[in-house]
């Protein structure tokens, strides 16, 4: 029987490519969505593409309100910055920076795996392309690991070791894309715009878009979904 | 204008404790409850209640279903242990537990605090009478605040230096409720049972209601709720 794990599954490209690294690494991978308020939809309706198209054990979807507390373009009536430059990207943090996204997309995965017995969890955060978000850094990952083996009663009682396993965090978006090829990701499932239209076609001018477009030049590879024109 | 501060609270006796000394500090209250899937929904009314006696700024009540993992007595249709003993709870971490409940409540409190512009945030967390709950200790804790001040935009600014205040960690649920008491707190308007009857009468035989009875007496105070024959 292998090992379970608990991967953090948002639609986009970055964590479809995490979860077929963990089910690579011989984890029997169980797929968390959070469906957080977002605008759009078309970001869970790509997670559960991808979850289709992997073999996975399970995919749950757990519905929380974060637009409740507002703050952010990515669940408020905030308008989307387009056509920044890679600059002005890396120049801080955007406005589509969820408060404390990752803190509690963690804590619901880490309720998860405790619930499943399992003790890995993967998520797809990564800190070259990371758009300022500090909840992607190395330093924040380390800190929830450590939290969760004094959160749970089975780190207390010695049943598990948590591990906050994060296969693309020094990797560049051009190399998440070659590693997700190879491994068979298919890439016209995943959604990754902050901005799509009514159909779901992403708008090709957000920062979300021009790091996915950049990185599928630099990978040398078609990136497979189709743009506004 | 007052420091701001985010209080969680549940309804229960010592997060309205909690409430009460946060706003005798001098902090402006939010008050943040979590829908999260109980049994029961007298926690929650009663927490809108205490919300109400209390001078606060604002509560929010967000819902999110921790039910949907399972694996515990408050969420799902496991039997709630009546009529132990002391020592029997003192034994061990309970069915009541609640997978990785803190760690997700603190979580959102976090984002509802940097939303607000909050750097401080409460939680009536009890090491004393604690019923085995890891995510109740001074250490989980700590380990909470260090996350929280790597986690947000606002700490990695320099705007927010985070702090999980828990003023009744150490304390006994004697001296709690009489702290409370004090303070003007009516705790006819609190809910603690696990296992209330479909009226909202609390069952005097859970482990919840055992240790608040005690805390009570201990207290030489009257506990105003009614309990079952």
């Amino acid at each position: 029987m292998p090992t379970p794990a608990v991967v953090l599954l948002s639609g986009g490209l970055d964590s479809a490519t995490t979860a077929a690294i963990a089910a690579a690494e011989g984890f029997r991978v169980y797929a968390l969505s959070i469906d957080y308020g977002q605008r759009h939809r078309f970001e869970l309706e790509s997670a559960k593409c991808v979850a289709a198209a992997l073999e996975i054990a399970q995919h749950k979807i757990v519905k929380i309100d974060l637009a409740a507390f507002g703050g952010s373009a990515l669940t408020d009536d905030i308008v989307v910055p387009q056509n920044r430059s890679d600059l002005q990207i890396a120049a801080g943090i955007p406005i589509t920076y969820v408060p404390a996204r990752n803190t509690v997309f963690l804590s619901l995965a880490l309720g998860y795996a405790e619930v499943l017995g399992a003790a890995d969890i993967f998520v797809g955060v990564n800190a070259v392309d990371y758009s300022g978000y500090p909840d992607c850094r190395p330093e924040f990952i380390a800190a929830f690991e450590k939290l969760s083996n004094l959160a749970t009663k089975a780190a207390v009682e010695g049943a598990a070791n948590y591990r906050i396993h994060t296969p693309l965090i020094n990797r560049t978006k051009a190399e998440i894309i070659r590693r997700g090829t190879e491994l068979g990701v298919d890439y016209g499932l995943t959604h990754t715009c902050y901005a799509p239209n009514e159909a779901g076609i992403s708008c090709g001018r957000c920062d979300a878009c021009h790091l996915r477009q950049k990185g599928f030049a630099e990978a040398g590879i078609v990136d497979p979904i189709p743009y506004q024109a």
